[in-house]
């Protein structure tokens, strides 16, 4: 079995086919986000604490940490940003880590300084990036999230990005990493651009599981992109994916309604033992009011349970 | 690639893995409704009529039609009154009928008036069923449930009920029935009861449209029953039932939350070309807010996409 193990100093998470889905929280991100790149450059990590919180609250078992905050010298201004963010959600949580940046030297810097066996994020397969990222994940002895586009781009070709994938998972090898120590993204298209965008992840997802052996990941919310209601697309899709094998997804954990498709995929994929996550969340639910976070998991929760009004289809059949 | 085709005098939905979900909408049912029961033995359909424009009107595409209101005497009681159920619900809406009934002869009462080409919901593998309804099937041309279990019961032995749906299929076949006239119900079991339920019935679903070229139903929210937040639940197994190649369900299509999921799954299907329905289901949604019912289907919609605020992973890594 692929086991994939990310960890801080003392807590230790593990993705896997059998384990319930990675939810790897993006908020820690000046990407897109104006005030936070400015608070992050200030030096102000309020938000970032802030994020911090509220995403190991609802529920996040990674949280991803990036401070691109500039597109001007990040060469520079990167790495002793990256060290500080990290240095500072790890002195108030012990949810294990994924550093995220485009900088090799930002990445090499954070993992002198981050705790346990945090997720690398990113290589590609552009040949720069292998030469440069591989040996790092090697001397650290940490996983890596590889993303499945080389020099010519993204293709729009599933078969390619397949090979990319491939690629790399090869070239890891010959570092002597192994390919339960990556951790495939296969690339998500917006689906309101690109009808074809679900159907390909899919059967990607279920490629990368059965021929490589790999888990997977991805930055959920882009299927959504351009669409109206996100949130609904984004609920569909969690399911979806997770059916076809996708273990873990870098996504925002402060949403009700995709946690709740989480937790629900979890249940129906067998990784929610007993169902027991799902009823210590949902046992005092009030139809038509999301749950704004799950609470805190309890042994023994099997009690509890509400019986709704029959045994359903299965159960008339039986008595027919 | 397999069509099945249920209609009315007027309205034709075709099930297909290439056509959006086929909702069934399953309210017409007095199982386990004694109000409803009791009002259908005296004659009172007010109910009937209640459910069947509130059900059009929350866009499902087919209704379930079932008049089983006593255990007692049903083979005298359940013709008459199924005929003049079906006839009823056909007098208000053009909306294709699916005839639900234990009773073979109320089966083919119902047949008699039921204009179109109503699905029969159900066969078993049961010999006497077989022999019973296969032949009713043949003589009125119509499509037909077929459920996966027999003589021996309902069996936890997922190969069972492959086999015992297979045997289904090659009767029907001497009898000169297509596989395309039959929808597979491969039983869905309680995931509160048995934790491999899911798996189960994701890997049968897949192995019936693989090898046996059919489509495919079920009684949706048997998956629930016992546990707290069963909408939770039933709309997460939604799209992981689609992405297992599931072609429709028998469910309660007013239900916000389970529509939802399954507009979602159909985008990502690429079943809702151009996103359409989507687009003009949820256009004006507010955060928060579960619309109520699908606006009606809008020709030409793709336009009025909120940008939402970024691009996301994929735009963040192509400018990176």
């Amino acid at each position: 079995m692929t086991h994939t193990v990310v960890a801080s100093s003392t807590k230790e998470v593990i993705i896997g086919f059998d384990k319930p889905f990675c939810v790897i929280g993006e908020r820690i991100n000046p990407t897109g986000r104006k005030k936070l790149a400015a608070e992050m450059m200030e030096g102000n990590f309020d938000t970032v604490k802030k994020d911090t919180i509220d995403q190991v609250a609802a529920g996040a078992a990674v949280l991803d940490v990036n401070a691109g905050v500039t597109a001007v010298n990040p060469n520079e201004t990167e790495p002793p940003l990256l060290v500080k963010t990290v240095e500072l959600v790890q002195s108030i949580t012990d949810t294990p880590l994924s550093i995220d940046s485009s900088v090799t030297a930002a990445i090499e810097a954070a993992l002198k300084v981050a705790n346990g066996r945090p997720l690398v994020n990113s290589v590609t397969g552009e040949e720069e990036k292998l030469e440069a990222i591989l040996p790092l994940v090697k001397k650290y002895d940490v996983p890596v999230v590889a993303i499945s586009n080389d020099e010519t781009g993204i293709s729009m070709d599933p078969d390619v990005r397949f090979a990319v994938a491939k690629k790399i998972v090869e070239r890891a090898a010959d570092f002597g990493i192994k390919p339960n120590d990556i951790v495939v993204d296969p690339l998500v298209m917006p689906i309101g651009a690109l009808g074809d965008a679900g159907r390909q992840v899919f059967a990607l997802v279920r490629r990368l599981r059965d021929e490589l052996k790999v888990n997977t990941t991805c930055g959920l919310s882009n299927i959504s992109f351009g669409l109206p209601h996100r949130h609904g697309i984004n609920a569909a899709f969690i399911p979806m994916v997770i059916a076809s094998g996708m273990t873990s997804a870098i996504m925002n954990p402060c949403r009700p309604g995709e946690m709740e498709a989480v937790h629900g995929a979890n249940v129906l994929s067998g990784t929610d033992e007993n169902c027991a996550h799902w009823i210590s969340t949902y046992r005092d639910h009030k139809p038509g009011v999301t749950a704004a976070a799950p609470a805190p998991a309890q042994s023994g929760a099997p009690a509890g349970r509400s019986g709704g009004r029959r045994g359903g289809r299965a159960a008339r059949r039986g008595a027919a």
